[in-house]
């Protein structure tokens, strides 16, 4: 399997992604940006607003390469002369704060022609307001797409992904976590690269139905100001969690990838209040006391 | 002139403004909580919210000490064994559009009970819609400080200023600028260690006037949705600059400050739309297209 097939069939991925968003969301269109980048590649940018479920949301595809630039080498520590990237990164931030916030990625990193390689990715999940049966469900559900590739994939990458969407200066999570895997080769996988993409590339086909599922336990549910307040608070996280902590973002910006592409993560809006008052015993504190919890979701 | 002295200079300087703005202000009162922190020292956080002018404000005052850690040794390459800082800090985000976001920091750090021993600090404005004019005034009022302790800190501390606040991602710098310098002792700053105290001083004490005459030129404009928008855009690259580009913001957060005191600097709200469009020859474009210039205000 070459980086050109690789390439068309992530192509293929967001076109299949963003046909069945729009049919989940059932009222936006996505638009699509085309860029080019000046040492090489480019991509096609797609974004979504002011939806029936989905108030904001981007799927992004690109394709780059290149010879490896001074900062590619020192923060991703590669170890070649050209390298090549394609990928789908998907955000999307709901309107009602009973749906919640979703993230997926994967993505492909070849050097010198191919000569190392590896795959990356992963879903997380963001609720304003944590429902225990519905993170379980989200768990099992990456958790029986991995178990088909390798029984060792979901205890690997679970954990992963909560070290990842940690957020230090707040000691909270992003939010349920997920999965998340980075460098996966034929050696440390345990799979072939043939299997890995299939194994990307499943993830990324399950991932509106994941979705779909996901905002269905809470979009048809009333919400209060209060609600949409709360909501808001915690885009502010998701906020500082993007800009950072993530690694992705911090080197994407560092070294002059397309802005505007990698900031569709942020929310249409966020909110900071100094020392947000939370009631005790709400189910703001239910959630806030999840999200500072490291949580085995499923067994 | 010893710590202490300083340190209680600072705290009145920190009740001097908050005074002062309650004035300017004419509504909202400051409320302050007082913290600790574990390895030593502490402050005094003031914020105030809703007011007639200031939707969102926080003056702090911190003075805190101890052993440097391995992070601000490798941070802030500090050489010695034990530190003393000691600081004012204010942002003040206003209702009104056309009223500019402010922001002011005094400091004094030093090492080994006062072997070495540095001063920083600065003034700069952000106006969501720059009015020439008004830019003019604010960088001669600098200056005209400035002038009474060196002829030089103003074409010193000017540039500065640029280079600190630039956003490198969107090519923008986060506003008209002002005055910034770091590490100024009584060797590089050719003035006396009591001179450069009287200079932060002197900063601070007139900057609730310098804040009422700015705010002055636009509190009473009327504003139209339109510009509520623009002001919610500006105040997403103002997050953004704070939480990517402010190493003061980074270093807080990284060594373990008081996460709610550092963040007080973000607005009550922001918002970022992908693309957000921009008509030619718009006042929006005019502003935009003033941030992307390096512009010598005055001569």
């Amino acid at each position: 399997m070459n980086k050109e097939d690789i390439v068309a069939k992530f192509r293929e991925l967001q076109l299949f992604i963003t046909n069945e968003l729009e049919r989940v969301d059932g009222k936006a269109r996505f638009e699509e940006d085309e860029w080019f980048r000046e040492e090489g590649g480019g991509g096609f940018t797609r974004t979504l607003k002011n939806g029936n479920l989905i108030e904001k949301g981007g799927v992004a595809f690109s394709a780059v390469d290149g010879p490896v630039s001074d900062i590619m080498r020192k923060q991703l520590q590669l170890d070649g002369q050209t390298f090549s990237a394609t990928g789908v990164s998907i955000v999307l931030h709901p309107n009602n704060p009973h749906v919640p916030i979703i993230h997926m990625n994967v993505r492909y990193f070849e050097l010198d022609g191919g000569k190392t390689f590896w795959f990356g990715g992963g879903i997380d999940l963001t609720p304003h307001y944590i429902v225990e049966e519905n993170a379980k469900e989200f768990h099992e559900d990456l958790k029986s797409i991995c178990d088909k590739y390798n029984s060792e994939f979901y205890s690997k990458f679970k954990p992963w992904a909560d070290k990842y969407f940690f957020i230090p200066h707040r000691n909270e999570s992003r939010g349920i976590g997920g999965i998340f895997f980075d460098h996966q080769d034929a050696q440390n996988s345990g799979i072939s690269k043939e299997q890995l993409f299939d194994f990307c590339f499943e993830l990324g086909k399950s991932f509106p139905f994941i979705y779909e599922k996901q905002a269905g336990f809470g979009r048809l549910k009333e919400f209060s100001e209060q609600e949409i307040l709360w909501r808001n608070i915690r885009r502010g996280r998701y906020v500082e969690f993007n800009l950072v902590n993530d690694k992705g973002t911090k080197f994407g910006l560092l070294s002059g990838g397309r802005t505007e592409s990698i900031l569709m993560s942020l929310p249409n809006n966020a909110q900071w209040e100094y020392c947000f008052p939370i009631e005790e015993d709400s189910k703001e504190a239910k959630t806030l006391k999840l999200l500072q919890t490291e949580t085995k979701w499923i067994n």
